[in-house]
């Protein structure tokens, strides 16, 4: 009998679905909203009904009365809260001020929602109106009203960068362009709201079921907010139907929530309406962008200066600390010598931004993609010769520190543009402008750098995996890292199956639970395939090893000669068949000297932390991409319809096809919707469209064809090769739209969104 | 400012209230009964209204169409079901032919409990009888009715053991007696009733949430039963409110609930009602023994021969494989140059035996232990005496292979003699036996040998152990030990408290989800705190270890210079405090080499398999006990009443006190109820009592006086020294009472239990 071969098969690069899509697309799916503890009470929120006010008086004895309501809290009920928040200015529940229509100020929790929103309808409030703050140009003015005692000047937070001299940079200039770019409020949209279950146990453990993003980073928050161990409380994320960033700091929500669990003694569960999530979870950063930049004649870059002004709203989130990433684009996109940045945030009775995927760089690349244009016209290039000329090359360590161990750029750049016909096209649509008609076309190009191997903002970057193999060769993954939409469990069990040469459904990912699952720094910055992916490599590793020294002994031969495939343990040299996989676990197991394989890992990335100056290597790598975007201008009406965007992403390498693929679609749409139709409507601190029919999320009909190439620079650091790509797709949409517009009418919007009333505006020359 | 110096404080030996005590005292524990998936059906199974007949037809139509009804099954609905059960003698829906009363015949899976019981009124069965068979003595018999196709005799299981010869034994005794002893039917009674929800997920894997004991072996036999890969199955134990052996098989509710959970795509839950439990969850095996036991004159054992016949029941369930244990009481407990036992279990038309703590221990040991006072009487020595002369010693090897490296059994002796008075009061009750009144006291002595270190009866009889500490100090233990309301989760901290100087509330044991927790083979044979008891401490130790260095590296001291204690590293000549665990745990992560301290241990007992004449040292360590049971009898009315039990155990070492002491005392009751209250009655195949009305459980005001001592023989190979004692304190109680009614009466009461009109019966010499 000849013996049996077995072929190395691999999953990388393949197009698997992710493993959660038949429970989702089956609606089997238990989010938050589908649990239900015994004994659970239902809790919601009084929001305040002026902008700017003193509260002088809160009456809650009517809704306390309501039968079914089991409690009624305001700040006094809760003397030992604790301040929230990136700066810790805001209290959950406020006190004696609002400064603005989110703030809290009373909280129910009674036998069901209804009985909880009928209650919130009982509680009486009395203000005393302040003078208001809704203009972040007017903040810093004399006499503006001041919002926080501990910032007599209104500014929340400062960023400083500067390298070079940029008055030399200038000097050395022939062409200089200078411009105010206006950024406005979008939201995330996820279509799972927040949400939150708090329960304590007798013994004064807290267990939380969350839609968070960084369940280890909440537990020491909520444990400082609430006096007790961190150790003691337990974070439990059920399914989470998306995050996009928003899920990334505590909101007062969470803390009322366990105040009310705390008073009555019971499981205590808080979702949001879909208007309370329109309301009261975070925005994309407003931003006022004021950016001067140079060029020589011969198209080299020479200087950029960046003024920006960002509206912090009430309180302050993770949307104030955008400026972390923005510089990135502003310094080290291209090579720019001379660089000097400054951002400040200042307090208004607004809404306050959050972490929203892209974090700041959708808005800087608008700014700097469209100066590259602008230059590029000055000097006489095509833009994109402009681009080539100064964009980064592998090995370049940038003034800021980033160091481009691989970087595929020009790839994208060339990619995009040749597979798009960018340059013939643009000089086509250029020509065609002076036509008659008023449906003109335009094609735009713009490119974007955004950290791929995480980002050392916080002490550790890492990710922890314990991995275990049963008797019948079956791998639990339990990784640090949160599922919460973007198919990292998918990539990571193929992770897995790759070391292990095990199919991909005997991995089952545990990744939801911080009492079982080991330290992760959550879901940000682009970095769960990234570093959870090498984690879990680094655990499969050490299986594979000791699987291997195992069936060395038992086969003769040396552990390097054999290989696991196809759930077997295989001689590498011609595949043949040796046993097994469950076999030898088994053996492993049933034996005098029973084992099981199970192991354990964790990875930290080579990146460093920045300095007081913001300089550092913060990631392991870097992602880039070049979006060309093609559309019509209804002149007529403002009308702007994208016909095709053709997207070249370095992704290092393409683990899951059909998961990068969705990702990159679904991050164009996402830029799409911020560069045409999404609008978060802030007028006098009021959202005046909290609903999706007022609120226009781009919907299928209206997605442009897409064609997306992947530049495959193989990372030296990543986990087979890859990058992290979960923020990039969004970046490029508004500048690439922007140039698109500008190329099919000659005219240049410095403002978003290009809705149709801005764009014709726009085309009239008539003021905003 | 002076060094703070750290005491090391052992919480070994200590009273620890159950980790779950104020869950459950506040009724906030989530039993399967609390557990409601979204969208889940309720199932309830028809089963047999004939003791022994033909299936002629059954109907379903009118059950299928009650509004409300999902889904109605009988065994022509899934052909594809497997027999189940020690034999697999029986399917888990009946086919063409029922054998008792228990036999499930259809299901119906229903929006409601109440729907689904109504449906079950609406299916039609016709039958045709079948001649019963009730007593076992007759299975054998000529023209019996043959109940099993595969058992032309009805025999279902024989057990031989020999050693020795048994006829040279007779010829060199002075004394012999021989007696047949009749053992009852008792249940189990657990307050949580026999319930499963099966659910499967769109990817076909299956999840069970099942009060098992024995999650592992669950998984592989479900997978058989199923025909899927066992990787595939997930079992998830919600908190279990007792097993004491019953949830240690498969039943057919079980693959039930799982194909109404196919059929309907529906998670089903099915839980017992408390009469169902009654009828249709295992019992104790009843027995008719027969014992033929000799001495010579100065008090030296010389033969046993045993010849039990058991009534199987219908099908074949763990009862059945009871003789593994009795065996050993048999061969074992005490020196018995020669022993002849054998076992015949046959098929009748009754309830069918599981296990149940002690494993056939309290019949052999009511048995051996009436032998051992008859034959003291006949020798002419006290009963103490004849015992402690034939009894065990540290280091013997038995002839069935049990090697005895601790044994504590004459301590127990001793102790428990000394304590109760014994001898004396023996005497003393003795002599008032002539005296006049109705009432007379007895005491009466019984000792037992059990398993103490695990028993090797599957391919391995080990637990593994992930440990996972976090930064903040906190310690996840990941065993896979079930705790069954046994206490082992907190034994299983105190032994990693003991390990790394945390205190108790630092620990969080996770122990009911196979998908996450390493292989054990599950709770029997009173292993769990011996086997993953040295599980936990292997894994504590590598973190331990692994601490210890690091450690060393930061304070300059060699890691065998410092100590864990009460959260802190300390130098362990003085207990100089040199920095907080939790620190340590940071510096560790929070560093460029960024490590977790994340360890897994798998412990395998150096024990053996038997071979096939039943010879091998079995376990690890042995258990012994000796209780002396004070009563008196009421002679006018038969009513039995104890008064004091003084118990003593060799336990190796106590972890908790507490905890032991609960087992103790606990044990004692179910002995206590063995002895003299409960009686499953069942009558040509019917259980007359399925309720606790007229199945008396021993209640508080009948429980009687405890002294319980422990011997600490501090077992080499057992965690911390300790044995394993789930079983060990209900084993001796039946034949105590005897032992104490003899001496009170000078009646020898032979079968069980001892009711008012068994006894009333005995002193009057009246037949059964």
């Amino acid at each position: 009998m000849s013996p049996v071969t077995v072929a190395r098969q691999s999953l990388i690069g393949r197009r698997i679905p992710k493993l959660d899509a038949p429970e989702k697309a089956s609606g089997q799916t238990r989010y938050i909203q589908d649990i239900d503890l015994p004994g659970q009470l239902h809790a919601k929120i009084l929001r305040s009904s002026r902008l700017h006010a003193r509260i002088l008086s809160i009456d809650t004895a009517k809704a306390a009365a309501l039968p079914g309501v089991h409690c009624v809290i305001t700040a006094a009920d809760v003397p030992e809260q604790r301040p929230i928040g990136v700066n810790k200015d805001q209290l959950p529940l406020k006190t004696d001020r609002v400064r603005s229509y989110r703030d809290e100020i009373a909280a129910v929790a009674a036998e069901s929602p209804e009985i909880a929103e009928a209650a919130l309808g009982l509680i009486e409030v009395t203000y005393e109106d302040l003078p208001p703050l809704v203009d972040p140009r007017l903040s810093k003015q004399p006499g503006a009203p001041i919002l926080h005692d501990r910032a007599a000047d209104n500014v929340a937070m400062t960023f400083t960068y500067q390298n070079g001299d940029v008055a030399e940079g200038e000097a050395e200039s022939d062409f200089v362009v200078e411009d105010e770019f206006s950024l406005h409020y979008v939201t995330h949209c996820c279509m799972g709201v927040s949400g939150v279950i708090a329960e304590f146990e007798p013994s004064g453990n807290l267990t939380l079921y969350s839609n968070t993003q960084v369940p280890f980073l909440h537990k020491r928050e909520f444990a400082e907010l609430l006096g007790i161990d961190p150790g003691r409380i337990r974070i439990i994320q059920p399914p989470i139907g998306g995050g996009f960033g928003s899920k990334l700091d505590i909101y007062p929500f969470e803390p009322i929530c366990i105040f009310l669990a705390k008073k009555t003694g019971r499981p205590v569960k808080l979702v949001f309406s879909r208007e309370e999530e329109f309301l009261a979870s975070p925005t994309r950063q407003p931003v006022i962008l004021r950016l001067r930049s140079g060029a020589r004649k011969d198209g080299t870059l020479t200087f950029r200066t960046v003024r920006t002004l960002h509206d912090n709203g009430a309180y302050t989130s993770w949307g104030a600390t955008t400026p972390f990433v923005m510089m990135q684009t502003f310094s080290s996109l291209y090579r720019v010598p001379h660089c000097d940045y400054f951002t400040e945030a200042v307090y208004t009775n607004n809404p306050y931004a959050g972490s929203f995927r892209g974090y700041g760089n959708l808005q800087a690349t608008f700014a700097v993609e469209q100066h590259m244009d602008k230059l590029a016209a000055l000097v006489g290039m095509d833009p994109l010769d402009f681009r080539l000329k100064n964009a980064q090359e592998p090995g370049e360590v940038t003034p800021q520190g980033m160091h481009f161990k691989s970087c595929g750029f020009k790839d994208c750049l060339t990619i995009a543009a040749r597979r798009s016909d960018y340059a013939d096209k643009r000089r086509q649509y250029e020509a065609e402008r002076r036509q008659p008609g008023t449906v003109k076309r335009g094609i735009g190009i713009a490119s974007m750098l955004h950290v791929g191997g995480g980002a050392k903002i916080y002490p550790s970057d890492g990710c922890g995996t314990i991995l275990k193999l049963d008797d019948f060769a079956h791998v639990t993954l339990i990784t640090g890292a949160s599922e919460i939409g973007q198919g990292s469990e998918t990539v990571l069990a193929q992770l897995v199956c790759e070391e292990l040469g095990v199919p991909l459904d005997a991995v089952t990912v545990v990744n939801n639970d911080t009492d079982i699952t080991p330290w992760d720094v959550g879901v940000h910055a682009s970095r769960t395939t990234f570093i959870a992916g090498n984690s879990a490599i680094g655990a499969a590793r050490k299986a594979r090893e000791k699987i291997l020294l195992a069936a060395a002994k038992v086969t003769n031969l040396a552990a390097e000669q054999l290989d696991l495939r196809q759930g077997a343990i295989v001689r590498s040299e011609d595949g043949q068949l040796l046993m097994p996989l469950a076999k030898m676990l088994r053996s492993l197991h049933f034996s005098d000297k029973a084992e099981l394989v199970i192991t354990s890992h964790y990875y930290e990335p080579p990146s460093q932390h920045q300095d007081k100056e913001f300089k550092g290597d913060v990631s392991a790598a870097y992602a880039w991409a070049t979006q060309v975007v093609e559309l019509e201008v209804d002149t007529a009406t403002g009308i702007v319809r994208l016909d095709k965007v053709t997207a070249a992403h370095d992704v290092g390498r393409v683990l899951n096809r059909l998961g990068i693929e969705g990702q990159i679609e679904g991050g164009i749409v996402m830029g799409q919707g911020y560069a045409l139709t999404e609008d978060l409507l802030v007028e006098e601190g009021v959202c005046r469209n909290p609903n999706f029919r007022d609120y226009k999320l781009v919907t299928a009909p209206e997605i442009p064809e897409m064609d997306i190439s992947f530049v495959e620079t193989q990372d030296g650091e990543g986990p087979q090769g890859a990058k992290g790509v979960g923020e990039a797709p969004a970046i490029c949409m508004a500048a690439a739209v922007a140039n698109a517009i500008e190329n099919a009418t000659g005219v240049r919007i410095t403002s978003l969104p290009f809705t149709p009333e801005r764009v014709y505006r726009a085309l009239r020359a008539i003021e905003d």
